[in-house]
């Protein structure tokens, strides 16, 4: 177990110490949930009515909140940062073993960089550069001409077809497939006549995905992820998107083919933005959201009708069906009303 | 094929039989479509109307269908329970092969019990326990510190992280990645840093999980679904989540991140739930259903707008987007009417 | 990089040239992209006006717009079909390795056929029967008893569990689960015991599957994915499902469980169908719709709520489950005026 001094913590973050800066800390755990060596933070004033009462040995939180805070504080401007910075110390995962298993299965014609980890039954194509300090887990798939860059990291059973090119520092998780063919299909008759889609998937720097995601390659042009964009699991990127830097998709979100995200754009879990559109940069779309048309503006979004008691909810669809009649209704009224109050 | 009696069937469901307990039964087949040896099971009143027409050979039912079953029937209080039980009779999937394949990787330091099945190209990492009876499927990639509890089952190329718990009797179908990172990012300007997760996962026993569905690892804690959670495709359940004791999640559902679900709850397929909030036991989410905030009783709930013909859904749209226009009209309409009256 | 005459290409998609017939393409783009040897194609009228400041070296098109394009004119009755074809002249997927590579793991009583390509690490199972020129991604399991018809292509990690049928030249992308387990329990007071699905899949010829999408087996009879569908990414087709011909499901979308879609529906994006229902020949589900119950009608049906500015969307949200009392109040005020204009 690693075990740091509040000291040595403090410095990583550049924390002001209140407290006992040669106490240890073993461990990180929730403000309510702390107890013994253990450090939290405190970045939601939401929680601020948790810390009187917490158990840890010491609490990164912002100044307004040193007074009340029972434990030793570190205090920060940015308390959710600090503690993004301070997770690395007490990272679980193991080292990724060093070297290229003897099972994996390389291409000749392939490039590999120095340090790299390559697990069992990895199978790289041919023409592939790999950059150094990659690793790519076991059972992962990687295409003919694509290109890794340094310090990324593929998990075990994640698809990359050929022609797919990742930046570097990329974390692309367990089971996620870049670069299959877009859904591209011309109907002939009833039938449907394939498309070949041609264009590859282009991954910058910096760029997350998450598990069993999806993110299709071109039709002709290639799929853009820009830099610093964030994927979570089951997601869809359809084919010809270009998803502006540091925009995030929780979620279960799909953005479908030839749609163009803005930078920064926050897309909320379960969403569906439609093929074919534009959204502005900043723009937010609240986890549910149906977007079906361009969004010019940034700002926050929403159309999740939230759940209500199944009694009522079908009480509410039928009145929705009803909303021609009633607004008819309602002029019908206001004509009588006003000619009767004319006459 | 497998061949019964019909007096070796009753005997295992505790059925009462009306007719030849002698009958043969090579299969099973629904209401409508069974014939010969085959023996089906109404359950639902709904079909009740397809019991008259059956060709079946032997019905389970209950003791108010018998007199109109023109087959040999199986009285029993619960059919559809019944019916579970018989199924495993006919069940068709072959047995896993035994042994551990000489292509398995398997860590030196892993602990491997009696009787597992281990496919080719499994990958099974450091410190791994796996229990007795264990199935592992081809391509598997077990990651370092995972534990497997005795006649649990995982498919081909399913995915655990390091730190996944699997408890006794779970299936865990192929393409599931349980334990990838937690979508925790801290926001650094307009860029995102990440946040280490780590916590592990936590599956209790009698679990399911299916084909492609994505459990993320904590972010200090662990996520949890406990005792008989059964989840289906394509589903998934963000870190720090806590599945209460026999809920269920039917296909492409998403419970978003810190959330806890009570025991027994039942959310219907591409259903979202929101992160951070607290579902009631017993609770039934109907299918595609929005919960963006506590749920505190139990109760069935729905937010699914029912797709209706496109025209009247543009109409429908407008209209519910001037909702405001007209509950203001519908005011000022009130206030006249009363004014007139009193005048 | 293949070069191919205009002449040639007018000849494959039956065209006829207006312009230099001898002049060299060497690359596909869109209109607006287009530029030196690159063809282009002009399908969607609204796309029309970009034609005249296009710099495509050729464009496809139909005769009304063949006078106010600058380049060669290839003149079509159906641009797209045309382009469908044109698109496999430059299409850049390497050509699968021809043979079965040492790696991969067959069962002896497999029967493989002519002209195969088997990657490193597939796995085949017992009694599989493979027909010639199919294609077998690395990785991909193949469970006993399954078939996989002529000039099929699984990528990469596809999953077929055992006794699925695949026809002739379909498609399954990475990572696709084909024949888990129904979702398919009995409850038994608060838990619930598993109904093993004896059935199997079926999928007949030029079925196109996408990436991480599943197909569950049947409950008893087989789930069916009939001659000419087309799935998209990460969809869900439940257990005993019949989809029928030439239908298509646009990605994220899903149909539950023992539902008949009948031929050529189209659900659109992150739709979802409810279990045991039926959907009418020709239908189309726009993106987003929610399916209760049987669709009777081919036409156009959606419920998808366009996403709307948050502070709208609150508004919105609260009047909506307000309908049942403007409704009353509307009714009220009816009578109000009623009586007094008879008064």
């Amino acid at each position: 177990m690693a075990t740091f001094t509040v000291k040595q913590i403090a410095e990583i973050i550049g924390a002001k110490i209140i407290g006992d800066e040669n106490a240890e800390i073993d461990a990180l755990a929730q403000l309510t949930e702390a107890k013994g060596n253990e450090l939290s933070f405190l970045s939601d004033k939401r929680y601020a009515k948790s810390l009187q009462s917490s158990q840890a040995a010491a609490v990164i939180l912002r100044e307004q909140f040193a007074e009340s805070c029972p434990a030793i504080s570190l205090v920060v401007d940015d308390p959710y940062q600090a503690f993004a910075k301070v997770s690395r110390l007490f990272a679980t995962e193991p080292a990724p073993v060093a070297g290229i298993h003897p099972t994996a299965i390389i291409a000749k014609t392939a490039v590999i960089g120095a340090n790299v980890s390559i697990a069992p039954y990895a199978v790289i194509g041919e023409n592939v550069v790999i950059g150094n300090s990659v690793v790519i887990g076991s059972g992962a798939s990687i295409g003919a001409n694509c290109t890794i860059g340094d310090n990324s990291k593929l998990y075990a059973n994640v698809t990359l077809y050929h022609q797919v090119e990742v930046g570097k520092r990329c974390v692309i998780h367990s089971g996620a497939v870049i670069g299959a063919d877009g859904f591209g299909f011309a109907p002939v008759g009833e039938t449907w006549e394939k498309i070949e889609q041609i264009g590859g998937v282009v991954i910058e720097d910096d760029v997350d995905i998450g598990a069993n995601s999806t993110v299709d390659r071109g039709a002709i042009k290639d799929t853009i992820l820009r830099q610093g964009v964030k994927i979570d699991n089951l997601c869809q990127v359809g084919h010809n998107c270009d998803i502006g830097e540091n925009s995030v998709m929780a979620g279960c979100a799909g953005v479908a083919g030839s749609t163009k995200v803005g930078k920064h754009v926050l897309i909320g879990g379960a969403s569906a933005v439609s093929g074919h559109i534009e959204v502005a940069d900043g723009a937010q779309l609240m986890g549910g959201s149906m977007v079906i048309g361009d969004v010019k503006d940034s700002g926050a979004y929403s159309s999740a009708v939230p759940a209500m008691p199944v009694k009522e909810w079908r009480k509410t669809m039928v009145l929705l069906r009803r909303l021609d009649e009633m607004s008819a209704k309602l002029k019908a009224l206001e004509k009588k009303v006003d000619s009767s109050d004319s006459a």
